[in-house]
Parts: structure tokens; sequence; C-alpha cells
């Protein structure tokens, strides 16, 4: 019998004797029916105490590998295969799964899963941004300074809030966009979805509806569905959220929460006015609803105004505002925020340090430095300049290749184009054979609240150049030309 | 009016004129019921546009600062304060606060709370480890070498189950202890409380039961009571949780989930007898009860016997294991662990997606730099021999300054000492007067499930050096001393 021990190891002779004859057993080395040789046998052959070998048959017992008969010795069981299968069967998780988890894994799998395709195919599906554009270098001198300065405080736990620094920092960020700070608190969270999550519960009952554009960003669909929030979506316009629609949902449905996306919206691109800005601000204060507004895309301005975000021009009383940097800078990190009034920043406190203590305090620490240096700015005009070519060649190529086909509005900013197709087009059923035609994106109907949209498209184009925008827009071209033309693909 | 605009800034004008003029209103350079010039002389004053003017002042009466009295101008408003204050309290959050949240912050802000003391006083709350003892040096180097290697990659979006090579080497690092990984999926988390977040929501509905050690960890105390499951306490004896208990438990009140920290136990520091760990067990995979195992403190051993995790026992059916490297390797990361059968795996894997995506990515990769390259063996070797001197002043010093004042059984590992004082010492009500004795210290109440334990204490030592210890437990001894001779404070 060849095992190997290893005396040196910190692990305990007996374990590495049970991990060998275990790995014998599985492998069939040591068949079923073979009998291991007597504890004071295998002792003596290995050079240990006959306390070690038996304390490793014991945990072969256990682990429902051998069985012991008493007065004969030890017997790899006789069937291996059935008897790991019944100890894996131990419990049914799949019955044990909270039914709302369920259904949100129901929901993400389903119409929520977008089909991405394989390594030749150009993908328009993400909305990352593209890291080939990230300022690297500086970044790691930053981490490599903070380290230096105090890396022994940054590796240890930190305060709940987030690392001070980065706060103030972006406290001055905010105000310096027109935001109020006084009276709210500003938290640092694991990027957007985590602001969402923690504003989500503490505000929402299960059973409680959620109001939000329709269409939306899907994965705040996902996260309702898992926190078995009801969504009520409000229809859009060239301006934004529909106003008179909002209304009757806000004093008819009662909502705990509106979320909204005013500024370059997902899916749409749309950049809500100014004056639906006003509106549609007053209408939940009249009805006292609380707002939770995704600036996710502030940044991603390439023309026209920048109108102030509903936090700026909220009087103090009603909006929660979530940031983050992750279209801008380094989505790797985790690393966002939420400004919320106080009272309720007081509750969003306790359940992050439920969920995780604090965001990871060296990345925080690193992004600090990073926008505390100038580079922010820097990279923000650089990438902006990219952005905004690949829109227009997005643009561009729509117009050669799709007119006809579909209808769009050209953006200003963010990183996707929004297209409608004929009623009747399955862009769901589409996106399953896009692959074939070398080219993947998001079927829209998987932005849709209440279902339907089969007929919309998201194209994300961030992380492509003009050249892969112009052959991927013609192989979708290519893909929507055959169905549009086919009535079978027609409902 | 003295206005300083920055016409270089990527900020609007309008907004920044707003902003200027709301501080002066704020801080009352433009007192109440004072006018505002008139929009186009303003214009002129500043050289702006008077639509930029108009834009300003239009966010001002929209935040409630100022008055728009047709016909007549602008003017700020009578009692801004008790206008902010209204618009701050458009919206009752406490009211719509979720009533498990509340539930949850009272338990966390009552008994769940420590006190932690001033800066001179020598505190025994904590145990997080001693960033003195980092190797800060040689984390630096691994972070720069991840960022000059994949640096653009390691900064964007990652996979949900973790950076790739840290969930290899952790397989590894497993493996090697005896688990059999196989039928598993590892799972990147931010630190353990992460992982029983993730956990809990999975397998647990509001009003469920989740079976525990009494005393147990109060933060998973809080998390059951933000999740809003109940709690059932099992007591413990020497060898760990009462089996006997433990089964009435598991047959009469069908827990959804077990939680036991069988090594170094928290608060105890109880290392559960190998005849134990198979008892539990047994019971837990005959009435077919998942088990959280909360591996936090394995590798914080000083002597003795190293037993196998219940996951290592496991047949593969009922343990998930939750891992972290957070007492001995830069908490401040936030890195942890689930290992868990693959059917529930599943479910955790989109609640991981559902929070934040993935884990901080940079975090996971120096980490991992860190462990490949040897250092986690050198840095386990090199605390271990502190924390055991440490321990070991501990002990000497109880016996020294605390002997017949409280009971305790010296550990073999971790990093607390658990003390029972006679019954009627009440450790919560002196543990505010403690700072006065330059001392702090968790009281043990907080740690029991059902509540009770007002006579016990916990104390950290991981972050004292001996000479502090010696001084801390001094003080300690005076104000016990005080308190069990005096009749007064016994109740």
């Amino acid at each position: 019998m060849n095992i190997e021990l290893n005396r040196d190891s910190r692990q305990p002779m007996y374990l590495q004797l049970q991990s060998a004859l275990r790995g014998m057993i599985l492998t069939g080395a040591l068949p079923p029916g073979c009998k291991l040789p007597a504890s004071r046998e295998m002792a003596r052959l290995l050079g240990l105490s006959r306390n070690t070998v038996d304390e490793a048959y014991g945990c072969l017992a256990d682990g429902g590998l051998t069985d012991v008969r008493p007065g004969r010795g030890t017997y790899v069981r006789g069937d291996i295969r059935a008897e790991r299968q019944r100890a894996e069967e131990a419990i049914d998780w799949e019955a044990r799964i909270n039914e709302t988890v369920r259904e949100y894994v129901r929901y993400r799998t389903g119409i929520g899963a977008v089909r991405q395709g394989g390594r030749d195919v150009i993908s328009f599906t993400s909305l990352a941004p593209d890291h080939q554009l990230f300022a690297v270098d500086a970044f790691r001198r930053c981490m490599n300074d903070v380290l230096v300065n105090e890396g022994g405080v940054l590796l240890n736990y930190g305060y709940v809030r987030g690392y001070e620094p980065l706060r103030r920092y972006l406290i001055g960020y905010l105000e310096a966009k027109g935001i109020d700070c006084g009276g709210n608190e500003l938290l640092i969270v694991n990027g957007f979805r985590q602001g969402l999550e923690l504003t989500v519960r503490a505000l929402c009952r299960p059973g409680d509806t959620v109001a939000c554009e329709s269409p939306t960003y899907n994965g705040a669909l996902g996260m309702f569905s898992a926190c078995g929030v009801r969504c009520a979506g409000v229809p859009m316009d060239a301006e934004g959220v529909d106003p008179e629609v909002l209304e009757r949902v806000l004093r008819d449905e009662r909502p705990a929460l509106l979320y909204l996306i005013p500024t370059y919206h997902n899916p749409t691109g749309v950049n809500m006015t100014m004056g639906r800005r006003r509106e549609v601000l007053a209408l939940a204060q009249r009805y006292a609803v609380p707002v939770l507004e995704d600036g996710f895309s502030e940044e991603l301005r390439y023309d026209g105004t920048a109108y102030p975000s509903l936090k700026a021009l909220d009087g103090g009383g009603c909006v929660i505002y979530a940031g983050s940097f992750s279209k801008v800078l380094f989505p790797g990190l985790r690393v966002g925020w939420l400004l919320a009034p106080k009272a309720l920043a007081y509750y969003l406190y306790h359940l992050k340090y439920n969920d995780d203590i604090h965001t990871g305090l060296l990345h925080q620490a690193g992004l600090w430095a990073f926008c505390e240096r100038g580079y922010l700015e820097r990279h923000l005009r650089y990438c902006r300049k990219i952005y905004r070519e690949r829109m227009a060649a997005m643009d561009d190529a729509l117009r050669r290749h799709l007119t006809g086909l579909a209808k769009w509005t050209a953006g200003s900013g963010g990183f996707s184009f929004w297209l409608k197709f004929p009623t009747g087009t399955d862009a769901r059923a589409l996106a399953e054979r896009a692959p074939e035609y070398g080219v993947a994106y998001a079927p829209g109907d998987s932005f849709f609240p209440g279902g339907g949209g089969r007929n919309y498209v998201r194209l994300g184009f961030s992380r492509l150049e003009p050249a892969q925008i112009e052959t991927g827009v013609t192989r979708l071209s290519r893909l929507f030309g055959t169905a549009t033309h086919s009535p079978k693909e027609m409902t």
C-alpha cells in the first residue's frame, strides 16, 4: 500500500491518512468489499501510533466509506457511489430554499438572462466601461502610496460608513454638483447594487409595491424580486417618466419607494428634462414617497446640457441618491455610495454593518488617492472623448444599416442605444440565434417590469471600437433583416 | 454681492450661482424677506445670460429657499429654518422603516452594543487581529505585482464566484485540511458575515427557527434578528454544544439551520472534542438539518490537537463551511468564502450576484498572491507565537488578579477568554462604569440568544501586549472587586 505522509505538514497525521485512504477508495484502488489492514498492522507499516490509525479509520466510517464489522475489521463499503449519493441527498436543498429566493432565481435565469455568445461574437450586451482605457499605472501608484502611508490600518477593520477621506471627497464632489449634503449622511457601499438592496430592505416589506420607470434597469427588477416586492412600472416618453401615470400610481398604489434613473436612463438613454425633473419631484413630495435616484451614469455626458440631479433639486426631503464610479472608474473595486436623509441613514448604517461590516478599505483608499490627485478629472476628459466617438460610430452604423428596420433616438450620453423594432419582432427569440450571426445583445423584454417589449433591443457600445461597431451592426442588420422579412418570425 | 463663479468648472453656471446664493441664504448673508436682484440685473452684474439666472432662481424656489411673487420679484423666504425643517420632514422616515429592520436596530443598539471607552482605556472588547503584526510590505508588493500583471482586468467587473486563482488556492487549502470539496462549490464573499447572510436568506423564511450554541457570536444573533428568524439556543459544556438538548431542539423545533462554531468557539473559546463533533454531525444528518459551520478561528491554534472541521467529517451532505482569513490576515479587505453543496450553492451564487455582483477583485488577487508565495504560512507561524504569548500573559494575569472573583478555562487557541462571575454580578451595568476604571470589555449577556448571562464577560487579548494585559486585568479586578464586595451591586 503506497501511502505518502508528510511529517512536516501542519495537517495532523490521521487526517493525512484518512485523505489518502479516501482517495484510494474513491478511485477504486481499494475496491468495494476490500478489507483494510488492521489498525495495529497499518500503524506498524506506516510508523504511526495505533491511535492515529484508529482516528483515521473512524473518519472514513463517519464519511460513509467503510463499514466497521466488530471483531472482523474495517471493510470498504459495497456501493460507495450510492452511499455518497445518499449522503449528498441527506438534505433536499431544493425543497428548503426560501420561495422568494427561488422565484428570484427563476426570474434571473429566465427573462433576466442575457446570452453573451462566444469569443468571435461582437457583443453589445455589456454596460461595463472599457478597461483598455483605465489609468492602471496611476492607480497602481496610488495603491502603493496608501499602503506605504497607512497600510496596517487599511488592512484591519475600518468604519461602517466608509473610509473617511473618501467620504469627505465625495461630499465635496456632490456639493460641487449642486447637492446640499447637510441633513444627509453619506455611506460607502459595494457598488450601486448594495445601495439599492439596503434601501429596499429598510423601506419595503415583502408584498409592498415599488414604482419605477418602465422599462428600467433589469438588475433592479431582479432585486425587487429577490426582496419579494411588487413592481409598478410607469411608462416613459422622450422627456422621462410619464407624470400623469406616475401621479396615478403614487396616489392609488402608495408605493413604498419610487426608483428612478433620471440621467441617461438604462435602457432607453433618455435624459429627463428639467421641467420633468421638477414635476416628478413635486409629485414625490406631494405624495410623500421616498425616491431612490440612480445616478450611475451621470458622468457619461458627451454633449448637451447637464441637468441637476433630483437630489440637487430636492428641498432635503425625499430623495436618496445612489452614486457609483463603476461606469467610469474601476467597477472591479465595488465601491459606490448612498446619500440619504439622516433619519433613514441611521437604519442603512446598521443594515450595512449587518451585511459585511464595511466595504473593502484598501479599495476605498486607493480610489480616494486617485480622485484626490486629479486623475478622475483627467480620466473623465479622456474617456468621454472616446465614448463620444463610439456613440457617434454607433449612430452612424445604425443609420446606414438599420434605417427602416428599427427606430431609435440618438442620445447625448450613457453607454447604450435603445432600438424599437416593428411589433411582432421577437428580439428574445432572435437573441438565441444571434451568436450564429456573430453578434449578441440584450433583448428588451428583460427591462419591462410587467413583461412585454419583445420588439426592443438594448445595444451597449462602451467596449467596442468603431470598426467592431460597424461589423457588429452589419451582423445585426442581417439577423433582423432576415427576421422581419420572414413572416414565420412574426407573431 | 460677492459671488465667485468658475467658468472652467464642469459644474454648469446656473448650479454654481444657485449654490452661492443658497450658501448666502442659509448663513443669513441674504436675510429673510430680502429681495434678490431682478434676473436681468443679476445677469448683467455677473456677465451671465438671463436664462442662466432664471434657472438658478428656479432651483432656489424649488428648494423652498425663496418665494417668487409674480410681478414683484424673488424674495428670501421668511422662516428658512422652519421651511427646511418641513422639507426634511416631508417623509416620516421612522414610520416607514420595515419592522424587522427596526427590531434588529433596537437589538443592535441595545444588548448588542459594546462600550468601547476612550483613548486611555485598555480595551478587551475586540476580536480583531493586531495590525502591528501584519506583513504590510509583502502585501504591498503583491498588490503591485497583480496590478502590473493584469491590472485592467482586475479593475473591471469580474466573476460572481470570485477570482479564479484564489478559488483554486482555497480549494487546495481546504483539501489539505481534510475537506473533500467534490460535490461542493466555493464562493468568495465579503467576509464571514455576508456568507452567513446569504445562507440565512437562502434557507430561512421570516419566522423560521435557527438553532445555535448558547452563548454564540453576537453578530450572528444580530443577523438572525435582521432576517426575522427566531433563535433556539442550545447550552454548551466543556466539550461543546450539549447533544441531548440539541437532539430535542432538532426534533421538536425543526430548525431551518443549525449554526455552529466548533473550533475556538466565540465567546467561550471551547474547542469541540472529536467525539462531540461526530455526535453533533450524526444528529444533523439524522434530522436532515443543514449546518452552517463558522470556521473563523481555525487557524488560531496555539497548543493541543487540531480536530477536523465538521465539513471534513461530513459525508458530503449537510454542512456549509464558512471560512475567512479575517482573524489572521487583513480583515479590512473583507474577503471570506463559503463552501456549500452544489444544489444550495446555485442559489447562493444568484443571491451573491444580487447583493453586489462580486467581492472586490483586486483585494482577492492581492490576497491570492500573498498566500501563493507562502506568506500566509510564514505569517501564521509568526503571529501564532505572539498570540500564544498574549494568551499565556492573560491566563497568568487572570490567575494573579481574578482568582476567587471569577472562573474561566484556559484555552488552546482563539482570541478571547470567557469569564464567569458569581450569579448576581451585573457585568452589563459594570461595563458602563468600566471606562472610569480605564478598561473596557464585552458584557456576556449580548452573546445569549435567550437573554440572561449578565454575570459573564468576554475578554479579547489579540491587540494587547503583555504589559497592557497586566494593567488591564488589574483594572478589571478593581472594578469587579468593588462590585462583588458591595452588596448594593448584587441583585
